[in-house]
């Protein structure tokens, strides 16, 4: 049965990536999609590659799966693979994904799970088959600095690094800055701006 | 007292990582540096940002280093403090360091330690002055596919993010590549030029 995965990266339980997760869940399941929410901090997910997984290559899909399929990451493969949709909500930090989210980058989306590679070039071949995927990132960057200073890296890490390797999904991201000052009103009008993306991503 | 902070960020103890860091730790040991190594997996580094740091604001410097001073993240963030240069050796996953590392930078690299937001345009002003600063990544990606497909966010995230925010030291990275099948004379080529550029930039 085909869903959305939904994952949430922030340590404030009463964090602004908390609001806007919850609207997106709310705007997705109202129209109908099976949505499997991920409040990574609240599972206490653990974002540590193991020595062991590090070692794993050249086993089968079915037997990888099998074999950690009873744990919290291996359901997370089994979720990943039968999605037809992913949204990212977390904020940023250093250009990157907190930690929590970057290990389940790192754990979730390997090597005979998500993808394999097809050549010698290394080109992807997926083994999921996302079509639609919405990443919201909240920032205190002004988008001016971001582009000019930092480059902007997370969105070559979700749009550039990741998506191909996911079925080479449609791609929208929004990111939500200076969040930290921002009024009621702003962070309100930034909820109905998320919701509409939503909406145009996953319900045309 | 002075001293270069080395980071190591591997899963596998047996990692070519392993290799590169013991070689650049031998390197700027022999030539009279005080080299903090820290093997991050051997340490068991915890990267996970709690919600009561996120909620951290506006406390000076010398309370907040107090309350976490005897934790493995405070003496982290003490060394910090007082150093000249950092070595970073990790592999490319995904375009960001492995989570145990991403959580190094969310964890120790924090307001009121390393930095504080000098005015409201968000330039830093550094608490920590570190002159050199050289990063070394493993990659199974040719630099052409790098470069045109994934955008190299690596070197946006240590380069353009972080560096900045540490006293804008000179900054050298090394990218491996592709390090999965390559021979042991090649591995051997690597080890001295890396070598070489620590020495370069360290031992001037």
């Amino acid at each position: 049965m085909s869903h959305v995965m939904l994952l949430l990266a922030h340590p404030r339980p009463d964090s602004f990536c908390h609001a806007i997760a919850d609207r997106i869940r709310s705007v997705l399941t109202t129209s109908g999609h099976d949505v499997r929410f991920h409040d990574l901090y609240a599972e206490s997910f653990d974002p540590i590659v193991s020595a062991e997984e590090a070692y794993t290559t050249g086993e089968s899909v079915e037997a990888y799966l099998a074999r950690e399929a009873d744990t919290v990451v291996g359901r997370h493969r089994m979720e990943l693979q039968d999605a037809r949709g992913l949204v990212v909500v977390h904020p940023n930090w250093w250009g990157k994904p907190p930690a929590i989210l970057s290990g389940w980058m790192d754990r979730v989306v390997v090597p005979g799970v998500a993808y394999r590679l097809s050549d010698a070039t290394g080109v992807p071949e997926s083994l999921v088959a996302v079509e639609r995927m919405l990443v919201v990132n909240t920032s205190d960057t002004t988008a001016e600095r971001e582009a000019a200073v930092f480059g902007d890296p997370l969105e070559a890490i979700w749009g550039r690094c990741l998506a191909p390797y996911l079925g080479d999904p449609s791609f929208v991201r929004q990111v939500l800055r200076p969040v930290t000052d921002a009024t009621a009103a702003q962070r309100a009008a930034w909820l109905e701006d998320t919701a509409d993306r939503a909406r145009s991503l996953f319900c045309r």
